[in-house]
């Protein structure tokens, strides 16, 4: 074999044309057996090693077709994980040798068990540091920019987030705009919102003490924020964001209130289905030029669904008994962990439509507050955002890849065994809306939110720009007009279940 | 809660006493679930956390009992996979900057298809760099000596590993002691037959691309090899000698003769097995009175579980099939796959007394030459040596965990609906032979190998010394004549299967 194999065009375009036949037809070889479906790997799958050619810019004259990736990659940070182990920070620290440390929290965090136990434990190890808690929750660019604004002239050697994704992505960003002063905020953001500016050096050390069971931020590069001026949600991703360390402590779970813990947990599911239903990553286009611009966010893939599938299957039974027994410390042990698992799973496949039509729901808030939830101003949580649509959402996407949505129903107690192909979608649907139903205190669509159907186009707009999840969506048209269409349709099918 | 709660001994005590009983009563909740049997998150399990006490030296006045460990850490490689994804190593290099490159391998590598990548790739970005090829196939410490000398007056500012484990873990080591070029050799070295001085700041980047599906060393910062003089295999382990990015191509392992693929798969099945069945991360003493103390053989815990049964199942499945069928590419990408995943498992849970006691048995090799490798000199192939005792293994560890032995056994094909728990390590021990079996060619026991009943002794004796592998070894004695005779019965047992 040469050292650079070039694929014909016409084998390349008989190569896509198998893989999307092995993709929508391959059953699964065993239900108990976490990546089936991957076909990628398939005994006939033509081997499409990385070419020259792949570096002039995808298309071949011939097809015009953009090359499809054909390797994924897989990063997550340290995670250390037991029943009281934040008390061990203060030593890390000190083995770093840190001498000026940002902890970044928030007002009400600052008060809890999270803090007191790193403060203690930095105290205790002679460490200097300096306490910014005035994170936003469901931060807004100004927010984040008052928390850089207080971070540049600290210039701390490390940083540390104690917090749900709030405080942990806003301390992604303080440790980014520390490291690169001189950038405008802008620069790093996604594309099309921002400039997409690729982060290409590392930066400072950041160690993540998650207070919620939800995001993950503690395994992923991806910091989230509102983009006021556009209504609508965007953020940052780059592995160089990724925290260092995830210092996982169930005990730091335990003071979430219960609305808190549902809809945190809420998140965890939505990850963990978004990434397992993800277009696969030989689907993606285009294949980077350079491996610095394979993006995070990649598809399903083989390592990814192993944690996306088990993180589902934790939440599935964990998630209602930590809601409704605080006492219930097992099932609170086992959120956290189903919350990292997912952090690395979606953090190297990615999130889709749930993700991507959330962020315009909570943007766009008509004056809905989450039960339970204790805010000055109306508040949709993100975990409740992203789960609203779910029904709908895997209702569409079932044709793409039935096995898979009939295994995730199966997660939820589901007997598939009968089940017909063809109503994958409809099942998985059910079974969520079931399970949001047993959850309690959800919104039964959009309209219990406040929205109505003059507020479709709104969302569809405010849907498009999240192009980084869209392009993740099975299903999805690629030309735009049909792909509002497409949003029309689901947001209409998101207002009541 | 205060910041350090300060258990009372009776309260400790009776909480381990609680764990035993759940750990070995606790039924798996589903035979689907990846993590069952983790007892350490139970209900009624008491919170133990980071107590300032276990800073003094673990025992407390009335038990003298060193505290258990409470917390794992997991940490892995970034991995890269795909057909044909070494020709990108070029651009990795480039974009990471180096100007000095030093190339590992082995004279067999040197002439494959993944150097012939590997250079043409570095020659088109234009990266200097200087190849090793004088790696030993089981490395001795003369060898490993001969790489360092070659690899200081380099100085390079990369390492890349193109290689099985041998290449790899010597890589490892070379870039250690360039690092600390004033260390002793014996400094690092796992205790008791070295110091086991802790590697105490970041080594330069590593690249690792590995061309057998075996040790999952791309993955891990373990590196091994023969202490000539003590007749036994040693090594190094600590997460700073991890590969910073791991480049997995299935189209490298094509070039791997048919016993090359059956002894390196071996070497994957035994790394879950034992990685599954290791004692959990909660029964390993002393708990560390700093985390940069915490090892990377942590024991079993709920995320090294995930990777050891997935990658377990991937095997049983897949290894025939490589061996049997050199075109059977799926298996080939599935077995290159399932090895880097029990590379996270057993990187961060660990392995006991398969590779306890193949170390002895690979080191006083009585002049067994494995069929189908072609060596000037009498070799027992790691993962020969490492699965010859396999069944012995499990016959013995059965009672220490039936549930795992019988889920692990499952894996295997076999129905153990109605099986009994005290049989689960001879049903284990049963499946791991037939297996063997149907792989073919392999010894039938140590007196295959040449071994007979006078070697018992010695090979005891080279045992003793792989302190931080059999402490993970569930149901061996801590006091060493218990000890010493468990292992005469484990290598009489393993002499015939």
């Amino acid at each position: 074999m040469g050292s650079f194999v070039r694929v014909a065009p016409n084998t390349a375009t008989r190569a896509v044309s198998l893989l999307r036949t092995i993709q929508y037809t391959h059953p699964p070889s065993c239900p108990c057996h976490s990546n089936p479906n991957h076909h990628h790997h398939h005994k006939h799958a033509p081997v499409m090693p990385y070419a020259r050619r792949a570096k002039r810019g995808f298309a071949t004259p011939q097809t015009e077709q953009p090359l499809k990736e054909y390797a994924f990659e897989m990063a997550a940070s340290s995670i250390r994980f037991g029943n009281g182990v934040t008390g061990e920070i203060g030593m890390d620290l000190k083995n770093m040798g840190a001498k000026n440390v940002a902890v970044v929290t928030d007002s009400t965090v600052d008060k809890l068990r999270a803090m007191e136990q790193v403060r203690a434990s930095l105290s205790e190890e002679n460490i200097k540091f300096s306490v910014f808690n005035r994170t936003y929750i469901e931060p807004k660019d100004h927010s984040i920019k008052e928390a850089i604004a207080w971070a540049k002239p600290l210039n701390p050697d490390v940083f540390v987030a104690v917090g749900g994704g709030s405080v942990m992505d806003t301390a992604k960003l303080m440790n980014l705009y520390t490291c690169y002063p001189d950038a405008d905020f802008l620069d790093f953001v996604n594309a099309p919102l921002g400039n997409g500016r690729p982060v290409d050096k590392p930066l400072r050390p950041l160690i993540a003490v998650p207070t919620t069971a939800g995001t993950g931020s503690e395994t992923t590069g991806t910091a989230i924020f509102d983009l006021v001026s556009r209504r609508a949600k965007t953020g940052i991703a780059h592995r160089n964001l990724k925290p260092t360390l995830g210092i996982c402590d169930p005990l730091n779970t335990a003071t979430m209130p219960a609305a808190v813990k549902a809809s945190s947990g809420l998140d965890v599911l939505c990850h963990s289905l978004e990434s397992w239903t993800a277009i696969p990553y030989t689907e993606r286009v285009p294949r980077p030029t350079n491996p610095i611009l394979r993006p995070a966010y990649q598809g399903a893939n083989p390592i990814s669904d192993i944690f996306s599938l088990s993180a589902l299957r934790s939440t599935v039974k964990y998630l209602p008994r930590t809601v409704h027994d605080p006492e219930d410390h097992e099932a609170q042990y086992q959120m956290l962990l189903a919350a990292t698992l997912a952090g690395v799973g979606f953090g190297n496949a990615g999130v889709h439509l749930c993700h991507g039509m959330s962020y315009p729901i909570s943007g766009q808030n008509p004056g809905y507050t989450q039960q339970g939830y204790e805010v000055d101003k109306p508040l949709i949580p993100h975990g409740v955002s992203v789960a609203v649509s779910a029904p709908a959402v895997f209702r569409f996407t079932g044709p793409s890849n039935p096995e898979r949505h009939l295994q995730a129903a199966e997660a939820f107690g589901v007997d598939v065994s009968n089940a017909k192909r063809e109503s994958a979608g409809e099942i998985l649907g059910e079974a969520i809306s079931k399970f949001l139903d047993v959850l309690g205190d959800q919104p039964r669509g959009l309209k219990d939110l406040g929205f109505n159907r003059e507020n479709i186009e709104e969302l569809v707009e405010g849907t498009i720009p999240q192009a980084r999840v869209l392009m993740l969506a099975p299903g999805l048209a690629k030309e735009l007009e049909r792909e509002k269409d497409q949003l029309r349709v689901l947001f209409e099918d998101a207002m009541t279940r």
